[in-house]
This record gives structure tokens, sequence and C-alpha cells, in this order.
């Protein structure tokens, strides 16, 4: 490299450092412009091939052409083409809090290692979203007298104003990077957000007459109380589910990226597979924790317009948390309903297959 | 494009599709391996280059040597070849966020966009961050009769919370993308994130005797009325200190982008010319603030202290306050110190260049 011929930091040396850094600098140059030459390129086919596959797909046809379309969409959007399918704009969300920069990977196995790293991260926190409220309602009654004091519970809402904010990026970042996650479920986590910042806002500070077990001082701080109470029983439940939650989609994605490697591309509805014992023991916790969602929250608007508590924090965490009960229960029968027509389309599919066997790899 | 006899959605078309989608899968899966393979390369020569420079630079010698060392770092790290130099890590912020996705853009000119937009978001703020104290000190005086309410003030805690994250991780990612911003203002930003989340648990509510300009009812809540007040009044000339500050950063930054557009990269240091002027108002508005800011920070431990207000708030923002306050002063001593070296750097240069004019190109 260069003609430097060691005269001990003399001028040889430092002027084919000047040399080389200038080639390289060439050579990145002319990298970076060829690459995103090919890159448009690419972008262009695929973006064309993705618009006819949609325009045909919307058509009405057999169902083997629909196989061979699916079969094409496929190969586009599990693969490494993937990366130059036209993207999802970046969402206000992520340019609010990070600007216009890019968070799209270019390449398939890293989009999946982002999705991996989310499950993760939902894993990791989802056993100290169960840890926390069990602990101060434990120290509730063992050492706080039934009365629960500001800092722990003010700490604890701040780690849930981080952890819904770190979701929320995440999940926003998921979706520009191709995942298929429900618009909803980002919502959710604004409302979250939105609840864990309120909540900061309350006050719930040990009255004078809470350690008689009575908080009968303040009013309004006796409904804090019990608010605050009914939140860290619903965040236990909310815990368990999320482990649950957490075990289900990690299975259904160590299956797709092992068919994202074997290159199995007609295996496209597999990815159910072996998790569906698990999904009937989810369904009712979930139904269950959204009706509890929705306990709380009408009770907290019962508070509040029953003229006991008239702060805007009662009634907005009633109301958020009514929304969420809702939102959610509505999400996860979609999502069930999705999952029963996929079921019965892959039944479908089986019995055909099986009539003309043979003519699989290209029919017509 | 394949072999497409359009059978109006015949089979022919659509198996064309599947064939068209795989080789695009192909095209891609190539572009991205032999890409990466190049991209592996440059950055082992920019390694290799970046480490050479350092250590001779670190060893003496005379400053013409110099001169040539820092030409060859400024080629290196002012165009397309940044790049591909080691990037610094993520670090935990950006991972704690928005795990481990990557952040870097891989051109310069995208670099210098960040950075661009960064300025865009602290102008738009720092009038907000001026408007919105004032407005709240206005309407105390005029409609709330000298006490603030608590919702308006938590509501522009909660803005300034936001605002302390959103500039905290848009400077994380600048630092990934090559930006030398000192660290001391990214942790200042932390400091100023947590006393924004701990004012939001202040219980400045208007208490019944606030109405008569008294507030006598419960001690802690004057104390908070005048931490607040102070609190605004302090943000207000922060507000124009940062007004100020952005014309000075942003007119150094277009220096920069019309030195790399021009590829004059023997004018290292000329980013500093023409806005002197402006340092020289921008500094005393600087100290000024950095004295208030621990005066208010000293009044706050003083009323803690004085057994007042037992709350662990004020004590804990008296603190961050004057942390915050000794941070900055000795950083701006800091960079002011540096700028004057450089400027002695670029008049003793200037007056070598002049006794050997003409030997400027390759020197040695």
């Amino acid at each position: 490299m260069g003609d430097s011929p060691r005269e001990s930091f003399g001028g040889g040396e430092v002027s084919s450092l000047v040399e080389q850094a200038k080639e390289l600098q060439e050579a990145a140059a002319s990298l970076i412009s060829r690459t995103s030459r090919e890159e448009d390129a690419l972008r262009q086919r695929a973006a064309s091939l993705d618009s006819r596959i949609n325009s045909l797909r919307s058509s009405k046809h057999d169902d083997t052409l629909e196989d061979e379309l699916v079969r094409a969409r496929y190969v586009l959007s599990e693969g490494d083409a993937a990366a130059y399918l036209p993207s999802k704009s970046h969402g206000r969300f992520l340019r609010m809090f990070l600007g216009p920069i890019n968070v799209r990977a270019n390449r398939k196995d890293v989009q999946l290692k982002v999705k991996e790293e989310y499950n993760n991260f939902r894993d990791r926190t989802s056993y100290l979203f169960l840890f926390f409220p069990s602990l101060l309602l434990v120290l509730r009654s063992w050492m706080w007298e039934g009365c629960l004091p500001a800092l722990p519970v003010q700490l604890y809402q701040a780690w849930l104003l981080y952890l819904y904010t770190g979701l929320a990026l995440r999940e926003n970042i998921l979706r520009v990077n191709g995942s298929d996650i429900r618009p909803w479920w980002i919502k959710h986590h604004y409302c979250a957000m939105a609840m864990a910042l309120i909540s900061l806002t309350w006050e719930i500070e040990r009255g004078p007459g809470c350690a008689q077990k009575q908080c009968r001082v303040i009013k309004g701080k006796i409904v804090m109380q019990r608010g605050v109470e009914l939140f860290l029983r619903w965040a236990i439940m909310q815990g368990v589910a999320m482990i649950l939650q957490n075990r289900y989609q990690r299975q259904r994605l160590y299956t797709r990226i092992a068919l994202g490697k074997a290159r199995r591309m007609d295996v496209v509805w597999g990815e159910t597979a072996g998790v569906e014992g698990q999904l009937l023991l989810l369904c009712p916790i979930l139904f269950v924790l959204q009706g509890f969602e929705a306990y709380v929250g009408v009770l907290l608007l019962k508070t509040a317009l029953s003229g006991f508590s008239p702060d805007w924090q009662v009634i907005t965490c009633g109301t958020l948390f009514i929304i969420m009960a809702v939102g959610n229960f509505a999400n996860t029968v979609q999502t069930l309903a999705t999952k029963s027509k996929v079921k019965a389309k892959i039944r479908k599919g089986k019995s055909r297959q099986e009539l003309n066997s043979g003519s699989e790899g290209k029919s017509l």
C-alpha cells in the first residue's frame, strides 16, 4: 500500500498517508454511488412486482392461482428482496423522538434479529412487570400497614412510563422493518404512556389517618389508595398474561426464522403449528384481563362522577382504561378470526393438494 | 421481463410473477453479499489508516508534518470514507430505548442532514421553551391571582420531559454519526430529564389561601409556588440563550457543509469564521444563566434544609440544579479554551504559510 520507506516519522510516510486517505475516499465514494444506483434499480423492480401481485390478488380467480400469488408474495417479502420493497413511512411518533433518521435494516436477517431483540426486551420486562406490583402489594400489608407511600409508587410509575415509551418506539421500528404488528397494539402503548404520565401527578401521599387503616383524612386520598391498589392487582394479571404471550410469540418467530433459513417458500401458513395448545390457555386469560381492565375503568369513573374525587386524573385514567379494554378485546377477537380463517384455508389447501398431487411445483 | 402473454389473469402471467420474484430475490441476495464484502474491505483500510494517523499524531514532530496529518484526518473524516471509520458504540441510552438497531447513516451527506434536522428541532423547540414559561407567568399575574394551578404547570413539565428525552435521543444518534458533541451536554439532558420527571410529582395545587395572595395554608405549597416561579424565570432566560446558541451553531454547520461540498480540505479550521461577534454576546448570557441556575439550586436546598419543606423532590432538584450549573460552566470554559487555542494555531499557520508560500501543496 503506497510507498512508505519508513523514514521514522519522516514526511514520506506522512504524505503517503494523505495519498492513501484520498484513495480511500475515492473508493468509498465510488462504492456508495454504485451501490445506491443498483439499489434504486432493485427498488423499482420490487415496487412494480409488488403492485402487480397486489392488483392480481384483488381480482377474483381460482385457488391454484391464488396459491401461486401467495407464493410470489412470500418469495418477495421473506427473503433479502424484502429490503427493497416500498417501505412504510416512519410515522409521527418516531419522527417526534428521533427525527428523520433511517431505522430500517437493509437485510432480512438483521430485521429478524431486531424482532428477536424486541421479544427479549418484552421477556425481561414482563418479569419486572409482574415483580414490581407484587412487591408493592406485599410491602403494603407487611410494612406500610395498608397504605402505599408515594415514592415507591411513583418510582414504579416512572418505570412504567419508560417501559411503554421503549415498547412504543421499538414497535414503530418493527413496523418500519416490515412487521405486520396490528396498529392497535402500538396505540394501546400510547394510551398506557399517557396513563403512566398522568398517574405520576396523582397525590397518593400517606395521610396521617392512613396509619390507622382508615384513611379518612382526605376523601380524595382514599380513592387514590383504592385506585392504585386496583391498578397494581391488574398489573400482576397483566404480567402473567405478558409472560404467556411472549412464550407464544417467540415460538412463532423461531418457526419463521427456521422457515426462512430453509427457504421452503411453500410452507406459508405453517407458523401457527404446534402452539395451538398455548392459545387455548392464553385466550381465557386475555379475556378475563380485559374484563378486569374495564371494571377498573368503570370503578374509577363511578367514584369521580359520584363527586368523591373531582380530580381530572381519575376521569381521564378511567376513560383510558375503558378505551384500552374495548380496543384490546376487539383486536384479540379479530386476531382469532384471522387465525381460524387461515386454518380453514390450510385444511382446504391440503385436501386439494392431496387430490392433484404431483402438479404442486408449477400448477398450470 | 419474462414471458407474460397476457392471458387475462391466466396462469402464465402468475407463474412468471413467481419466476420474477425469485430472480429479484437472487439479485438482491447477490448485491447484499457483494456490497457487504466490499464494505468490510473499506472498513479494514479505514481502520488501519485511522490508527496509523493517530499513532503518528501522538508522537512529537514539526508543524508541517502535523498539518499534513490533520489534512489526512480531514480527508478521512469529512468525506464519504467517514462511513467506514470504526463507529462509536451506540451507548446504553439508545439501547435502553431503541434496542440494538443501527442508527448510523452510511453517507456523509445524510449524516450532515441529521445534524441539520437536529438544529431545526432545537430551533423550533427553543421558541416554545421561551413561550410556555412566559405564558404561565403572564397568566399567573393576570388570571390566577398570583398562584399557579397544577394542571398547566404539569402539562408544561410533561412537555419538558418529552423535549429532553427527544434531545438526549437525538444527541446520542448524532454521536454515533460522528458528531464531536461534548459528552457533558448529553449528560446535562439526562439530568434535565430526571428533573422534569421529579417535578411532575410535586404537589403545587392551588390551596384555598392562595387566592388571597398569601398561600399560608400549607407551608410546603408556598415553597413549591416559589420554586416553580423561579424555575419559570430561569426557563425564560434559558430560552433566550438557546435561540442565540442555535443561530451560532447553525452558521457553523452551514460553513462546514459548504466546505464539504467545495472539497477544500485545507481549510480545516475555517468554521469559526464570521461568527465571533455572536460569541461575544453569547458568553456573558451563558455565564449569567449558569449563575442563576446555581442560585435557584442553592435556594431550593436552603428551604429544604431549613425544615420548611421536607420533600425529597426539593432536595433532589436543588442538587441537580447545582450539578448542572457547575457542569455547564466548566464545559463552556473548556470550549472557549479550545476555541482560542485553535485560533492561535490558525494565526501561527497563516504566518508560516506566508513565509514559505508556494510550497503549500506538498510540503516536504
